[in-house]
């Protein structure tokens, strides 16, 4: 079925936490178009993903309350009287979650049961849709992973976030606030953090070439992944928002097709016309945790909601590329500034997230 | 293959955490018997299990140390120079879960990480066994339920007791802290926590039975269950413990056969000579949650370590009937001395684990 929702979220008062982040900014904008009553919660912590700039053009049809979902009366207050809360906030990077798990934790698995008890106890009648992770999923027993693939998580994040998940079906079957969750694989896209890369490899080797600087791929660059443009990301945000035959279920968000390291980082050095590809040896400790090929099987969602993807690789590239060469100076440190001489960045050559 | 420990645990340092709780308490009589320096943690907290009668007649041989596992310090302190780690302390009431569900968050999930933690930072050579539950699983998809089917539990304290487990295996695999994980099903025996029907039903069947009262059975009581005594279960955590082939992995550990609830309670009141069997309605809002059939497939472990189940089911029941018989006033309340009036419990009429 296809799920309709050109009116569904006119005048709806909806909440996106995480909401100044990569993906639910551009989600908010896609609600806003469709005229919806937009709630924006965020906790603005350095190196998130939060960024105020994500909400320009659209700051002055939306509200934006600074907060951290760990904090309940602040929860309780702000769910009141939301008909949909799209979840998004966390905290996604694996390696500081091995470094720190105690935070990773409070973030990403204790916070989701703060939202829910908000739901459960002020709301109970509002409509929840998580993002989940295909972290989830750990290294893959075969390709492409469904959702009947075992969850078995390689980090303390993925650990984390399956226990976010599940508490949203729970919460679904045993006190009906109704939810459900998107396992998303590689999401890219405007607005995502490139700071740093501990967020997701793609943001990092799309600097890397608008810098016009090395894209190291460790090993051959085989190594098969499938990608999702944050509109059509977003799109699936929508369709699960306004679907009711979601509810109690997980369902992975990919991309139609997997693409090789050694594949995408030549489009993307093209579309970009700058950057470099080298290829090095794996270092013995990346080489032990690397999970090798992973690509999903999305056709539950497809078949449920009607949603698939529509921007190519190609395309998602090129606009990501332009929206970062234009505001380049948005997403950087204030002391990065563009045109200053490169240096190396002091996390490592290379995003953690592959 | 068969782990034989015989010899392992003679003068081997370990430490049981929930140490004076049931599965613990019976785990260290066996250990003191093999030889082993023994120290048990146990936070005592009123209600979770633990009871200073259960090491009677083994106090002067082991060290008995209480305290909370969600005491990182003392944890670091604890884990010094231990060589096994049994690792059983936990909330064990589902209810509870969904009444509290940040309580059962903190000691069934945030707490492992603590005691991890502990090991990887001041004993990463130490080997931790891990009291997972086949809770896990949820309302099974086929039945036997063996390794491979999915986790998706269906209360707060199943997710928190699947995050608990998974955090070992990462442990494992990326810190080296050696570690694996056995999926309990309904332990039953001895020194169980009988004061309030909310850990485990055959304990409080057994209750219910010795004081000659009513035992209700919802509907006619066809759905299956598989029982390990609690040797069994203590032979298989020292059969974990001695073996490294075990490490990184889940392991169901269940009963033979599957019984149905008839056959269980005609069984406990033939043996405890005493007892009434009721077949009432199901309540709508236990039917609601009910699992229905559960049994596992406990092959694996088998295999692996060559244990199997020694103690039949009516044996099973006539050690522990006995031993409340002889005992009984150490497991309930002050107030409630044997021969008082029969009272009802005011937790409701029947246990929650079904």
């Amino acid at each position: 079925m296809t799920v309709e929702y050109r009116e569904f979220y006119r005048g709806r008062a909806v909440m996106i936490t995480g909401g100044l982040g990569f993906i639910g900014s551009n989600l908010a904008r896609a609600l806003v178009d469709l005229g919806a009553d937009v709630l924006l919660v965020d906790s603005l912590i350095p190196d998130y993903g939060g960024n105020l700039f994500n909400i320009d053009g659209i700051a002055d049809r939306i509200t934006v309350n600074v907060a951290d979902i760990r904090q309940q009366s602040t929860m309780n207050y702000l769910v009141r009287d939301r008909d949909v809360i799209f979840n998004l906030a966390g905290q996604v990077s694996h390696i500081d979650s091995m470094r720190d798990p105690y935070t990773d934790l409070e973030i990403n698995c204790r916070s989701q049961l703060t939202v829910l008890e908000a739901c459960r106890n002020h709301n109970p009648g509002v409509k929840v849709v998580f993002a989940g992770t295909r972290q989830v999923y750990g290294k893959p027993a075969s390709l492409p992973v469904d959702e009947t693939h075992l969850v078995r998580p390689t980090d303390v994040n993925g650990i984390n976030k399956a226990a976010g998940e599940y508490y949203h079906l729970v919460y679904n079957n045993v006190f009906g606030v109704r939810a459900c969750s998107l396992r998303l694989t590689n999401v890219y896209g405007p607005r995502q953090l490139i700071k740093h890369n501990r967020q997701g490899f793609v943001a990092w080797f799309i600097r890397l070439a608008i810098e016009d600087r090395t894209i190291e791929i460790y090993g051959d660059g085989s190594q098969l992944r499938d990608f999702v443009y944050v509109d059509d990301a977003a799109d699936a945000f929508l369709r699960a928002g306004a679907s009711d035959t979601v509810n109690g279920e997980v369902f992975n968000v990919g991309g139609n097709q997997p693409i090789s390291h050694r594949h995408l980082t030549s489009l993307l050095v093209d579309i970009a016309g700058s950057g470099h590809v080298e290829y090095v040896e794996w270092p013995a400790e990346k080489k032990a945790i690397d999970i090798g090929s992973f690509y999903t099987d999305s056709s539950k969602f497809l078949r449920t909601t009607g949603w698939t993807p529509a921007v190519t690789l190609a395309e998602g590239l090129r606009r990501t590329v332009e929206f970062y060469r234009q505001h380049l100076n948005q997403y950087l440190e204030p002391r990065e500034t563009p045109g200053s001489p490169t240096r190396q960045p002091r996390w490592g050559g290379r995003s953690e997230r592959v």
